[in-house]
């Protein structure tokens, strides 16, 4: 189809080490970094002028530099080139350009590459796990929301996607908050664990300069510096962490995605997803495609993806720095893209996606929901053995299938021929089932409601 | 090859429902539950008749037949039938038999299978959190005790596998030790955030029945009962998080396994292991094979796939408990004890490794380890600017090159020569290179020290 | 909650060679392997013997031993030993009992392990490439056979979940068909290019024995002997090759499963599972739990795990065998039970479901399936501007939605009012939506005819 | 750190639409598909006309517009709009634009989007296959040109990093030079299997449309339209293929990448690689930082995880198309791109590879690597028993040992001491021990020329 041969291999001769360039550079990703490269930098030229290392004239000339630098790349006046290889020799060789290299050239002083590299991804990190913990937080709010206004909308409660128990729609979201409790807490006790600052590691070892790491790891909002050097360039433990966290919040997502996906069929009718978050069809009116469920569904492919492409790279590296390193970034910086867009995009659309309780209490008349009840009913007040009552519910059962009804559906009349101990039908009916399920955790809103204070608690 | 058409084709119209039966059931793996669901059903069983459920009478008698069937698993006298389909119907099934089925079937009041399935495996993992824990405190303190042995020992500190800088060995086996100090903390993290009871969840919805979640979520040593029933029956972040602190812990093994390979080859021979750990050849006595270090390697394979395969399971599952989460088991199960073998093991193998420190030392005589010291030392001490100071250690390397030397090796008379200000060899010095490096967390016994330090506080 | 430390701190003093032997062993699994082991070496005797390395009394003697072994084995009294370390082992030490040391010895002559264990493993996996595809055939059969009777049962045909075009159930049952016709291919596709014999290899160099490589390649069913020694006892693509193949038949079967799922929900009720492939609830008649399917679906999770796991072994791995390596077989196995056991229960429960094709008429006339043809019928045969036409057909729709019904049940009097064009209603009628779409590839019985025809001579 | 929530949340109602329009939109990374979403195009135009769908005036008019669309986005002059979604709107809106809309507008006649993304992605993905399988000869035509001019360069051979037995290090490449042709067998067959096109399929149930779907299949380079069009449409086999078989391609380069890491460090000194494939450091005139093959050994993660990716999207996904699968593209790109650009480096890399026979040579004196030899011609040709012979071996080697030699360099007088049967020192000759081994596929001079003749009858 191609003649590829050809084409690279003439390229190749010609231009072999442009081909090189750009397969050793990473200027084209972590350029994104450059925020954090300057705050890096700015805490290290500070801490060698506390240290006399550096006059406050040069700190000062550094520190200036490095500001107009971070203007040029909001601005997007700044040149990336690929020769500078990556995002710290960029910012340094600019710095050079703007203060002259006699200064510029001593902000490396007492720091190497490895260091710089640790400290910036650790502060994007860092950030990301703070980011990513705000936007979770606003989703279990929107749930909890959405929750306080269903505590009364029943629906059935599947197992197996088959019709189990009725619940509340409350009860249903609430599942789901506490789920992205959990998420949230992994990213902050991730974040706890892991903010401490590398830079001072130097090369692997350490560096024979009179430097103050815990001054630049408090000044850089890190909580301490990290123990030993040679772990510190090589960790990337943090790393793992956030897409492992990542994952499983995209497990999550990809649950309440799929529930979407369902509710919004013909078949099952549950909800109705604004058109802002859909895509129809001119024709068609009644199409519309929950888009965003299913491109968040999706999304999950990548972010494991993304967790077992570093578990892959880091497996039986020996110590300290190896090249293959330079592969963490990417993948982490998808899979927190990928987290706060979704995130963002999900909780929008469940504010505005509308729930049909019509629908879903239809659905709770099929399948004979209160068929336990019924059973658990004759035991507990009537006396009736297990054996028998299981045995006098299934006769009822078949009758109501006979007429066409519901059990729950049923009048006190015709279950009374049945067996004369069934003397209301109040405990058929599913508003009663939900509410007598008031164990801790249960359904009923006595219970629900307990479980959305504590939320609300959490959240403050 | 085999004609597996009529194999299976007779097989199959004759004996459907085994095969069925086999494919449903989950007995031949959480049987290794039995322990937990005996814990449960006794918690709950006292539970039931401090809440006036149950008589005393009657929870004695299944307390004494649960105790019983403990006791017949323990000395491998229970049978296991595939008919029992699991392993709360095999124990259940039993306390029929040896109190009878009227107060045995009162123990499944107010629980369903789905809680108890919760329950036990909750168990089962807050319980190897622990374990594993505690093992790989162990394993830091062999490697910390190893390296106080050996401050004083020099290797080549190594970047891309090539030889950098020198440092103690000390200092590269306290890498390992800050990296085994955060899997700890990840275990406990995790033990700390899923240590709650969901027994008393019932099927999805909880229960009408008049039971105490707290009581038996202290009984069994739980902080507290879960929140939402739903969420609780379908949760599986707590084995997620397992096999993920597996798989990073596996990964930070597998380099340290690495290692232990590269070294004990004939190229390196920086440590030999003991014939304990390896396997041998009885005709070629240096053949040491390490088979240890290599099947621990190996193991992070199967780790990784099971973290893949838990979240392959429970990505888009509609809630509340589908039966694809029975997969959920065999994975943990096998990662739990890859974990534990691989840690007794590679504890084992460390105390019994010879570590080689007059090979490490030759090592350090290859690539001019010290080169940077002398560049620094005519910059920071003799005012020589950075550019010219990189040009005579350049000469200085060129020099010790022609004369088949070490730049540590040279003589004072030799490099003075190409510069006057060199004015003394001990910057040339490996022990001196490393001295210096003394900031916080570098390789200087100083630095060294403290880390020991910090490390043997923590394991206190 | 445990005190392993002292656990196994004690049991591994006192037993350390015990847990080692343990850690090192692969009896466990690859017994597995005897019967490839046996006709290994009955093929290695026999040319051993014609190349007069043995005598033919010497071959008689091993090949009568090797049976007898092959036939404890079968019925169980073959007893393993962990000390035995492998299967190899284990046979040849019990051929040595059986007929002596001097002649069971000579065995081994001009082999080693290493090309054991790969052409063993080889055996296993090319014959398992065999036998799935046999039972893939068997699936593609009997979803052809259903097809066959569906030709007029109409469905909606969906995409995101939502109606979209009227199909037959046959259609959709044929798209799964040339899924399982690809997947075929594959596991065929890899037998071809894998059926090579390693034996002969020896350790990693070949042997300076004269032996015949071709021969024993043919007696075991190989196409020729692998070309290079070095690469054929590390050789493992044809592993990955099926852990691969069985996991995209696993994404086919999750799809198909999928489906099974909601299409027994009460939502759906387009099909119903036979009792003998659901699990039911004695008190609700309806409830029928899809958990075959589920288990299908989920074991899709651990296939997947598998394949990750190989390959994270294989990564980065030196020549030649290292005993990573040894952590190729478990993940293989387990997929390869997974495959043939899924595909035998996928096959029979396909078999005994019943298509409820009232249900899935009734569902076609939700969402104006028929829209998009009414469109067409206006542009192609009235020549309305398609503008004009989409316009029109909205207009319809509006009308039909007012008047509660489905687009495909508007008389042509109401049809007519909106546009005078429309002259007919044939072209709403799902029928005639259907039988039109009979491009190559369609969902025209005449289409699906032609694909069935297709399917059925590559069935042979 | 940062306040995202006000950032987000401000930002979010005001640009709503502009976020999910970012959200949904494939054309970042879709728009790679432009030349095969024009070629697809014209064969569709070429084929409506042929079908006389489309006058030939109007096929010219559109088949025109496309080549100036085409030479546009070659030449960076087309401008792509987020508001455009994908490549395929972007395309038709400007040849709207060019040649108007009233013919512009007939080229969607018969087609939808859904199959436009179909043929495109498949054109892509085949293309890819051949261009892959190009380079991969490439390779495996240095290997062994290499292999060539070593076939008497003595090297350890290895098993579990320990030295076994020599070899040349032209036997060592062959076993590479033998992966890589398993490596293009699999693209080629993958290409071979999915070379169909699903051009013609339409939404999902094919079309009304008299179309001819074997013309714009052979137009376009396919084999043969694809059988059924539900399964078109969903179909990514032959993505989930190619990801596959680049992760077995990287798991391959990351084994010879691992191998020159290795040779590349001062311990192994095999291998000097060319200043320009290696980083280096201007003080220590010894690092060469093998960056290059750490790269390419980093970049197995990414594909790995590609794959991980696209096999979890897929996952139980309901017939026909879902979002989801949009996720398709961006990994498939990547490991194409990954895979091109590693071949080609490696290949050059390999190219400029100075391998140190000397130091080889060396190494092969460590080891006793013919102890072997020796036991055997002890046993084959003097008639020793194999336990004496042993025994013997042992004491020589011990002797040696005592001496500080390696078995290799003893002289006859010493070995002969130890047993009269030692009647010549060839056997102990690494020469001998290497050209001994000439069964087929072995390490033998002999046998490696048949392996090099077989590859380049192969290769053509």
């Amino acid at each position: 189809m191609t003649e590829n041969k050809k084409l690279w291999g003439g390229r190749f001769t010609q231009e072999a080490s442009k081909l090189l360039e750009e397969f050793n550079a990473s200027i084209g990703f972590d350029k994104n970094l450059y925020k954090f490269d300057i705050k890096g930098s700015i805490a290290h030229a500070k801490m060698l002028a506390k240290q006399g290392i550096l006059s406050n004239y040069e700190k000062d000339q550094i520190c200036k530099g490095l500001e107009q630098i971070s203007s040029e790349i909001d601005s997007g006046s700044f040149e990336f080139k690929i020769s500078d290889e990556d995002i710290h020799m960029a910012i340094e060789s600019r710095l050079s350009e703007i203060i002259g290299k006699d200064i510029g050239g001593k902000l490396h002083t007492a720091r190497s590459r490895n260091d710089q590299v640790a400290v910036d991804f650790r502060q994007y990190v860092m950030s990301a796990n703070l980011e990513i913990s705000t936007l979770i937080k606003e989703l279990m709010k929107t749930l909890t929301n959405i929750a306080k206004d269903h505590l009364n909308t029943l629906m059935p409660g599947f197992t197996h996607l088959q019709h189990a128990q009725p619940v509340s729609l409350a009860y249903h979201l609430m599942a789901y908050s506490f789920m992205f409790m959990r998420d949230y807490e992994r990213f902050i006790s991730s974040f706890e664990r892991n903010n401490f600052s590398p830079l001072g590691s130097a090369a692997l070892a350490g560096t024979p300069h009179n430097i103050d790491r815990e001054f630049t790891a408090l000044e850089l909002g890190f909580k301490a510096p990290t123990f030993n050097a040679m772990d510190s360039v090589s960790d990337r433990d943090f790393a793992l962490e956030i897409l492992f966290n990542i994952s499983v919040l995209f497990m999550h997502t990809s649950r309440i995605s799929e529930e979407l996906v369902l509710w919004s069929s013909s078949e099952f009718g549950f909800v109705t997803m604004s058109d802002k978050f859909s895509t129809g069809s001119s024709i068609m009116p009644q199409k519309k495609n929950p888009d965003v469920a299913e491109l968040i569904r999706g999304k999950t492919g990548r972010v494991y993806g993304n967790l077992v492409g570093l578990l892959t790279v880091m497996k039986s590296l020996p110590l300290a720095y190896n090249k293959d390193t330079q592969e963490d970034k990417e993948g982490v910086f998808d899979s927190v893209n990928s987290a706060k867009n979704s995130l963002v995009i999900l909780n929008e659309m469940l504010k505005t996606t509308k729930f049909n309780s019509s629908n879903m209490l239809k659905a709770c008349q099929k399948g004979h929901l209160t068929a336990t009840d019924l059973a658990d009913y004759l035991v507990s007040k009537k006396g009736t053995p297990f054996r028998k009552a299981h045995h006098i519910v299934g006769e009822c059962v078949a009758k109501a299938e006979e007429m066409g009804l519901d059990l729950s559906q049923m009048s006190l009349d015709e279950l009374s021929k049945i067996d004369k101990n069934i003397d209301n039908t109040k405990v058929l009916s599913l508003e009663n089932s939900k509410e007598t399920r008031n164990s801790y955790g249960g359904t009923a809103n006595s219970s629900v409601l307990k479980q959305i204070e504590i939320l609300e608690e959490f959240l403050g």
